[in-house]
């Protein structure tokens, strides 16, 4: 029997397309439904919530806070809950799910990407498959999963130049 | 820190490569290393151990026990073993490796593929990306992670038809 | 203003898909939409005619020359034709309409791969579109345009060993 | 026997890389080697020459005359002459050639992209594919070669809404 898995996208890296016109990569549509029919999911029956469209650059505390606030109370009504977010601020919403809820009500697993899925080598399908089989596996709590690791907040940073989420040391 | 893992490849659809004169898919040349490098791995330090490339509805019995053991051994040396298989007889190894060890000395994941990684759609990414996900997360224990979906031996069988793998009614 | 051009599908391993239950590569339905919509086309109105999805191998002497017709006939009513062929027996077809045709009334203009579009690696829409841009520059007459070459019927032959066509010597 | 074609990249979109660090796609590095080791080229013995790396809007009037001198020199010593170049101002440098040396020694074909390379979804293998096609079909002259489309100068302009190039009306 399949998981009830809510699955919040707010933006960030991976979800960012390509704009002729401009002859940019950015949040304008999503790409996450494209993602999502690309693979093969026995495990999950997820619910869709579109919650923002943006780089985590561009993110008020209000809105790391909504996040925070919209994943905890999805993980009360779900088995887990998976959150696509930018990766620059990622770890600002993973610590404010801590501070509002400790351990959340089931699995709350943030993920991200580096290279935008719009790219031909992008890290975006990998991390996302991850996201998605770590949410039925662990026990409740915050975490990251991505590039083959999970770790769990409090106490994940991203660390810049090697392009990766990492634990204080 | 990273852990020790041992990747043993037996074959199967997901290592198919593409012969230009005969035209014909088959097993001659293992294209995991080409998967692996696609990959940002993390958590895991891999150790490849080529056993055997074989599509698996060519497997002798003998050739399931080489695997189970070959696997049981490792597990003992490692914190996890990846199996990567044809999907048409990986329930064979699979049950192969409880009758020998019951439970191993850590987790032994299996993994395939319905679609060779060479084709332009194909599982075998998201397969092998679950399996090395799979293994850091679960207690010691017989598995095949695949198509977002995690099951434990004994009692798992291929659905044909469905082209996946589904626990035994 | 477009050229209209016919576009006759044959098979071949070009238009080759993927069985999943057999696990196998053979022409059963038709990818040539789906490559056509990945091309950005401006110069040409195409007709699309689906006359045969066959390995060429399998062609009889009347599949030939019932291409050889249809291509010549065809060639009266538009700005050319491309004929999307397997190679093993391309330039049987090609001879073909240069016997019952000479010279047609618009460039006849086929192309085929080594390995299927359905491949991660594949030289199927290299040579689609080389053969819709050549039928449009080239002058009446029969050729192959493949692996950035165009060579003039009669007198090409498939060099097996090199998987390309040749000027017979 | 391969024709012997001088292929000059002057960057634009076509060869635009992605920077993870910044975020955005940029001239950095060329991405051409790449995309030319993907093609199959049986009909062009290829001389690079890497000119300058930059998008076009960037281009000072020297850059465009630097751009047709050397092509209108290279168009004497080689049988054609392929320019990848930025499509905001490709029309600049086609002009450019015509002013300075009316028809060149040899076809000199520019293309560009609007998406590229390095995209998932990208015209960049395809208007390089039938660039290296057309600078072996056409006779001397100046053109541009793109979706599907040869268009010669003088009096080829870029239509911005449709993304492609069309002659003046």
């Amino acid at each position: 029997m399949k998981r009830s898995i809510a699955l919040i996208s707010t933006g960030g890296t991976i979800e960012k397309t390509y704009d002729e016109l401009r002859g940019v990569l950015s949040n304008q549509v999503s790409v996450l439904d494209i993602m999502l029919a690309s693979l093969e999911l026995r495990g999950v029956d997820i619910q869709r919530v579109q919650l923002m469209n943006k780089d985590s650059l561009d993110m008020s505390p209000e809105d790391h806070t909504l996040i925070a606030q919209i994943a905890t109370r999805l993980a009360e009504a779900h088995a887990g809950v998976v959150v696509v977010h930018g990766t620059d601020r990622l770890a600002v919403s993973g610590e404010r799910v801590v501070e509002l809820a400790g351990t959340p009500a089931s699995p709350i697993v943030l993920t991200g990407a580096i290279r935008p899925y719009e790219l031909r080598s992008t890290d975006a399908l990998q991390n996302l498959t991850e996201a998605l089989l770590a949410v039925q596996l662990l026990p409740a709590g915050v975490y990251v999963a991505m590039h083959n690791q999970v770790l769990q907040f409090p106490g994940v940073i991203k660390d810049r130049n090697a392009g990766t989420f990492v634990k204080e040391p």
